[in-house]
């Protein structure tokens, strides 16, 4: 069993019960992970991914070891034939098997490059060790997916949850750096999954890639689409057709006091980290209706519900 | 309850003498931090902290996660309704609030960047720690203080006293590079605390913050000052007027076998790292009157004494 | 009891024995090193040992404390006498002394300059801690010895044993890049303690120290070296008279099959990471007589019985 996409969530309102289950007392299976080993590789920088994994394998009684790839340990080769006789000093293969040894789960992490879109869509990392480890895999964020904050993120629209049938609405939103979609499409996975009037809105060209969307909702005028929201999740992406671009930066997408007004007194959601004023401002962020604390806090108990399914799943 | 200075402290000698008994039982308290966490977060280079305080953590039973921010996590934002446009990606209102949910206490280590006065006087880090955080926070050496040394240092100071009202002199010594005045200032506010002759020598001009040593004894004459002294306690640091700078490489403050002749035979200390032949000659630290060592094992139990305070305090 | 070296090792064959126990059990002593801490010091990169000496000492019930020194702790200086007016800001006197006091074992991995020959010899930093640290060392991989490798390249090759004595070739191979010679060294080191048939094979000019390689044999014609072979053991090394420097990068020397061809069926081995199709080609680290991975594998027993032995004979 691995935890890559949202694709391996069976049941998506029974994880989400089972995880406020955890969150209600998150020492119950304390001694689940005892004498097992969690390996959390690094190519990017993280701290709430790095934190709440880690929080979670501790709460479970596992030994977790930490690893940043990228100054720790040795440049990986992804290709099969390759002859090294450049930069890499080690093929995925063996890295991949060796770790599998050491380790009864390995998570990790591997950003897009938001270079070469094939490159990215391939997910070579996360591929790669998919291919070759012979234990199970976490995704804790890949070129293409983040389903551990997607899965902590319906657990926190549970927690918030409406007496009627919500309106969703994922926004994009300005950023100055460009961001892999990674998040975008995780979270619109997880709402085609979910009973909602679920709408993403972006400006025209910003579209994700359709294989993921697929008929969700589009629509290109953000104030329409605020209309009668319950929740409003920002994100930034850079974007997908001119790949890993930043062809816009209008900051009338920027989410104010004024656009929230539009809508049904929704929440407002965001993966964190968030660019202040310029994602959000202060004024939304810093208001009553802002969940994104609470959004952070339930990564503890995606991770941990990922980690006992595969303790329970593999290891019993 | 935080420990952020020495004015954190409500009764030094008690706290000295519940050190020494956690020095001479240090597993007594084992269960103590079973399932609690401690974050530790470096924003700068560390030895004898990282190591001390974790080891210190480790005998209560709890839970370490140790971060580096500057390669691991995200750069981050300290000025409330900052427009988040530039480097930063993170606020430090989220980062906070969000590790306080991984975290039971947390431990930060963020220097003086030696560069704005003002800003270092201002903690940023600790500050924006302090007012955004859920947890207790401990500090790790920030820009003005290092009151876990300091600590330590009382207990090391208690453990070599002398039968007499002892004389105790910190004294300046040239170094090659700016340092913080940090170690200095907590050294200062802890000797305020102590029944000694007390006195501080540097050269003229390298003051500290008046608001610190307030009447604390000053002497520009170290050779006078080292007068029958019991302890010698050597720190260089920068320029405190002439905000950062090096004004001064006088290698005759350098603390030799010869000016150690001038004392009552006084035991020479140091927080080290120690530069050494340039802020003492290796005679000096290498003598039975050196009790270099004995601080840094000490470190373990200042760290150790303030995580059970705070667990005992927070957590029971 | 430190492990620096082979030459630590009293009786290799029951050692082996001893970790193939271990591996067959490897939680049986869960609780030798309750409340010990291993501090694991990192000057250069690592993957396996730092996982599999981690993954040891939890077996072991250790705690673990890993850092690395490039990156989060300061410069060392290792000379007597030095003026440190320069770069380094700690003598090792002091890093020792001060790191033996929070940990009950220090592993250290300290890689060859490959600059200055005597330096590297000399083994500065593993040198620098065994004379001023007051708990055992151990070598994760110094100037010129890697022993917890070639431990466990012997559990390994009792394993796969033959039932004859066996012919075991260390044979050079070309590679991009400046390699030490520990992991060559440590290995004819092992070999000179079983009794077999060892032959070392490397371009004319590639001799390893003599001191050393000793009496081993050495074959300067590869194809001849691999006849009749059982295991071939491959590994890149500089040029060790012409001091660090790459003479030769003939890709004749690349372990084919058609080399292999010319073996008895042999076991191919290496330590990893290694660059394929420069080192070896596919064909033959994909083969079935491939063990690195079991090498690997071993490199948590190695270290489990290293930490074991000092466990019993220096805490107990």
């Amino acid at each position: 069993m691995n935890y890559i996409s949202i694709q391996n969530i069976d049941n998506l309102s029974q994880w989400v019960q089972d995880a406020l289950k955890i969150k209600a007392n998150p020492l119950k299976n304390k001694k689940l992970g005892k004498h097992k080993t969690l390996g959390m590789l690094f190519f990017n920088p993280s701290l709430r991914t790095r934190l709440s994994t880690q929080k979670a394998a501790l709460n479970l009684g596992m030994n977790v070891m930490v690893m940043n790839f990228t100054n720790e340990g040795w440049t990986l080769e992804f290709e099969d034939g390759a002859i090294m006789s450049q930069g890499a000093s080690e093929h995925i293969k063996e890295a991949a098997e060796v770790v599998s040894q050491y380790c009864d789960i390995i998570a990790i992490r591997a950003f897009a490059g938001l270079v070469e879109k094939e490159k990215d869509n391939a997910e070579i990392v996360l591929s790669g060790f998919l291919k070759h480890a012979t234990v199970p895999i976490v995704n804790m964020e890949g070129c293409t997916g983040h389903p551990l904050q997607s899965l902590a993120d319906a657990i926190t629209m549970e927690e918030f949850k409406t007496p009627h049938r919500p309106k969703v609405v994922l926004t994009w939103a300005p950023h100055p750096k460009a961001l892999p979609q990674a998040v975008a499409n995780s979270f619109v996975e997880m709402m085609q999954l979910q009973d909602a009037d679920f709408v993403i809105t972006h400006p025209e060209g910003y579209e994700l890639n359709p294989e993921i969307t697929k008929d969700s909702k589009i629509e290109h005028d953000q104030d329409k689409a605020f209309e009668n929201a319950d929740f409003i999740y920002a994100k930034n992406w850079s974007n997908y057709i001119e790949y890993g671009q930043i062809t816009n930066a209008d900051t009338n997408w920027t989410i104010t006091a004024e656009k929230m007004a539009l809508t049904n007194n929704a929440k407002f959601m965001h993966c964190l980290p968030v660019r202040r004023n310029v994602i959000v401002a202060d004024e939304v962020i810093d208001s009553e209706n802002s969940i994104v604390i609470q959004q952070a806090n339930n990564r503890t108990y995606a991770a941990q519900l990922v980690l006992e399914k595969i303790l329970k799943k593999v290891y019993k």
